[in-house]
């Protein structure tokens, strides 16, 4: 795909994982994108918000999208590189493509999902690593209980 | 662990997979168990009941547990080998174990979860085996797409 369009596409879930940190959350966000383009289901990790270690960014997103018969051609963009949880929910649903904001502050399942025949757009957008870089400074303990270390 | 202690909290997630069916939902049931034996969490698939594609059994088990600092220790029962996504679950938050009810009509991750150090117990549960054959030869488009083909 274009660069400009991951950039744009990147930009939904930037702006789910700031909402997320002005609630006092973790600040990663989602969004999973139709093969048309149009937005499916977006949504950001909940942890902190509603007590709940089951929504990550990915899954937020993928719950937002609904009941779907096929995640043929679909795009999940998420802030940051998807831990196994969401990695193994892109593999699962036969999701085709996902876009990375950062690898930096945290390297999940991209390259097992890339080996696994999915499209792998990996940026390292300044942004995305300055929210996570100074959240973990701040919250190293949230950090960990969120990735299970 | 003890075949008799696998078997009963077998029973647990079996309930749940029972209850699911009850209420017109995909049955598969799970819980996780801590390290002292207490039930943590427990539930089941709530693809159709509410809408919700990323309720699987072993997710919706994970969630009603809540926020943890540690799965060390803990198991995860289900009555159905686990597939990409709920194993990436069990991966990612270091899941010491996981009993699985039948890997006869569904084979998910759990060799994957083995291969990296997650203790095993694959009974081969009739009622398990014959809830699942049931309902897929009933409802096969329902099962396809809660497992993405």
């Amino acid at each position: 795909m274009a660069p400009s369009s991951a950039r744009a596409w990147l930009g939904t879930a930037l702006a789910e994982a700031r909402a997320g940190l002005a609630e006092g959350g973790i600040p990663i966000g989602a969004a999973l994108y139709g093969a048309d383009g149009t937005v499916l289901g977006r949504g950001h990790n909940r942890r902190v918000q509603d007590g709940d270690p089951s929504t990550h960014a990915e899954t937020a997103a993928f719950r937002a999208a609904g009941r779907q018969r096929s995640y043929r051609g679909t795009t999940m963009v998420t802030t940051l590189s998807p831990c196994w949880y969401c990695s193994g929910l892109v593999r699962q649903f036969g999701i085709s493509r996902v876009i990375v904001g950062e690898a930096v502050t945290f390297h999940g399942g991209h390259d097992w999902l890339a080996e696994h025949g999915v499209e792998i757009v990996l940026l390292d957008d300044p942004e995305c690593v300055s929210l996570m870089r100074d959240f973990i400074r701040d919250n190293p303990a949230l950090w960990h209980e969120d990735i299970g270390e």
